[in-house]
């Protein structure tokens, strides 16, 4: 009999056929299970949230990174907060003038079994430009001032181990450990699913930073088949100031300066809910 | 215990929570479901393909309609294909200006159910300026010359009654059907699910028309959570000519002239599915 993998919301579910279970255990922090699927390559879901497929995951992870790099103009010093999967650190990594990767994971756990089996993902994870620090992203924030040009916030969903990430205290801890100038492009989650989360964190980025913006783009794995983008910054972030260079627009297939300009022009219910009084 | 309808392609799947069966009858040309869920409202589906749900209809009806509308710079004669449920035609008949909304649907069955269980859909059905046509949309294309300002196709997917919809002899049938300037709005379909299927519409657009877009919104209740128009005219199509005025505006939930502008712009991966040889 065929084996399906669901993810179930309150009311809509999400689910792909099985044809193999490469991973299944418990962490301290979560349950991970890494599948193969009959038509979207590997999945990996914690705690029953599908996280990513390999079909589709290159939306996601360029969206989320190549948008705050291409909004800042000399981008050097770059913070990942979760992401365990690496898939926001192969981004980073394609982009030769950034000098330091400061990579904070809260589960070791996930980034040895992405090793394992989601290669793809964790190409880059032996960058020497990479450091990798096991801990509390939030905490991590806190005791760096000034440092980063761009921090990159891949989180799980509200709940569990990723709340303070969408927390005011958190953000403020950001712009402090920000650079002049610095960027912070956060998973900012689906306004179809959940648009109060959405509209929070809107808030909350905007209580910190003069200048914020949302991006949505297409992730067909995700619930809904959008999640958004967080980018929120002292300096402006209307439109990309560059370009990615030859050699890294060949290794996209979603990002590119026009998709990232286009993704930021919002849905009309979007747009009033973001505009709307909190 | 709980009761879930269940879409499922070759390896992904999309699923609601069902709280009353509203229909579920076969008529001459397909089966149709209208059921009540738990958190999207009234679904209705055809043959076990998920048509719409009351929650995001308004995205996909929105884009589909308004679109071609504003790409033409004075819409009077309309022609609607398919649409059984009357949601393109509601949209169309939001639209003042407009003088005939003529309209071809292959199965009464389907207009009658929504007009009973999908009021909100069917909520334009009456409105004197629609003229309804029960029959084969491709043969009323083909008996009528020079006749229509847009022609809008509502269409299910491609096999069934809707195949030929889908082919070449349609699409040079619809150009002699529209008068100077007239423009084609299709169903087109998600990149993500049938790519060949958007680059066969694509290119038999192509081949009728001299110029085309692709405009790609977000519609989670469809397979990939995104689905595609394919708009096509003699005249330019790459930007609207007009804007919704205030009352029509504010009857809208996803389009603007600006989102209209920017669902054009395709994913890198699409863009080169497009571009890329037939």
């Amino acid at each position: 009999m065929d084996r399906w993998f669901s993810e179930r919301g309150p009311g809509m579910g999400q689910e792909f056929k099985i044809t193999a279970e490469l991973c299944n255990l418990d962490t301290e922090f979560q349950h991970i299970q890494i599948f193969e699927t009959a038509t979207h390559g590997k999945l990996l879901a914690l705690d029953g949230i599908i996280q990513l497929t390999e079909a589709d995951e290159f939306a996601y992870h360029e969206m989320l990174v190549h948008s705050p790099l291409m909004l800042h103009p000399a981008p050097e010093n770059i913070l990942i907060i979760g992401g365990g999967d690496g898939g926001a650190v192969r981004e980073a990594a394609r982009h030769k003038y950034i000098k330091n990767i400061y990579w904070c994971e809260i589960d070791p756990v996930v980034v040895d079994c992405c090793e394992k089996f989601l290669p793809v993902l964790s190409a880059s994870n032996k960058d020497p430009r990479v450091k990798l620090t096991i801990g509390d992203g939030a905490k991590f924030v806190k005791e760096h001032k000034s440092e980063f040009d761009v921090i990159i916030v891949d989180s799980t969903d509200p709940g569990g181990a990723a709340e303070p990430l969408f927390g005011k205290e958190f953000y403020h801890d950001c712009h402090a450990a920000l650079r002049t100038g610095g960027i912070i492009s956060a998973q900012g989650e689906s306004p179809f699913l959940l648009p109060e989360v959405v509209k929070s964190l809107w808030n909350i980025a905007g209580s910190a930073f003069a200048n914020r913006i949302y991006s949505f783009f297409h992730v067909p794995t995700y619930p809904t088949g959008g999640i958004g983008a967080c980018i929120a910054s002292d300096a402006p972030v209307t439109q990309p100031v560059r370009r990615p260079d030859a050699e890294l627009q060949q290794q996209l297939r979603y990002y590119t300066p026009e998709v990232h300009k286009a993704c930021t022009v919002m849905p009309l219910f979007v747009q009033q809910l973001l505009e709307g009084g909190s």
